[in-house]
């Protein structure tokens, strides 16, 4: 693979960066992943988010076994190099391995005030074990 | 301070975890920085971003220098509980340390296609020289 834009890429100690996809659509930011050099060589070549997986140590083609793809409009990169920015189109709606459409589901209430808590402020859209159906548990990243 | 909501967060082996800072009305990714465990409360506290600088190894008042703080709307967390998301107002309209709006400022050319490259796609609104008269050089976090 050409290897120059990819070298501008602030790789960490582990060859990593942080990854974001944000919804083209609604401004929503989805989720936060890791890409190594060839998730972020994959992704610009097909199109479609691909992350690393640090639990599985292996690339993660996001909605593999979802079918929960991301289909990516934009890529972009961050003042440090160290920050990819993914604009993409969710397919399905759903980008979290809980079945909503975020992963960032949980408020801080109470901003400000004394008695502070996380609170889960989007719906379930779908079954986890529906979404992962050869898995008895829901996995330890989303996919 | 209260830890209940604190000890929810899935702070990592350094004590940090991943936060994104996100133009509450824009909806535009400003910046990614990192928090520990003061920094959140702080913000959490005080309805500003405060966050944790590696390269200083202290706590960073975001604007502390520049003017360009953020007051903080909203204060999400993921499913992993290892990213903060923050939907603020960024005062002065620039987050970025180089004096642009947002850090995600370059943009992958020729997406899919052959030859690639990043492109600067975001205008300076303010000279860095002028938002930290006191360094002769641009800090390597921006603040």
């Amino acid at each position: 693979m050409s290897t120059t834009w990819i070298d501008e890429v602030n790789w960490d100690e582990r060859g990593l960066v942080t990854a974001i996809a944000q919804d083209a659509q609604s401004g929503r930011v989805l989720m936060v992943a890791w890409m190594n050099r060839e998730a972020l060589a994959q992704t610009a070549t097909s199109g479609h988010a691909v992350y690393y997986s640090r639990s599985r140590q292996r690339l993660w083609r996001k909605g593999e076994e979802s079918g929960h793809t991301q289909r990516v409009l934009d890529i972009r990169l961050d003042c440090d190099g160290d920050v990819i920015l993914l604009r993409v189109e969710q397919i399905g709606g759903i980008a979290c391995h809980t079945g909503r459409s975020s992963c960032l589901y949980r408020r801080l209430e109470s901003l400000g005030g004394e008695e502070r808590s996380w609170s889960v402020v989007d719906p379930v859209l779908k079954d986890p074990a529906t979404m992962y159906p050869s898995k008895k548990n829901s996995p330890s990243d989303p996919s």
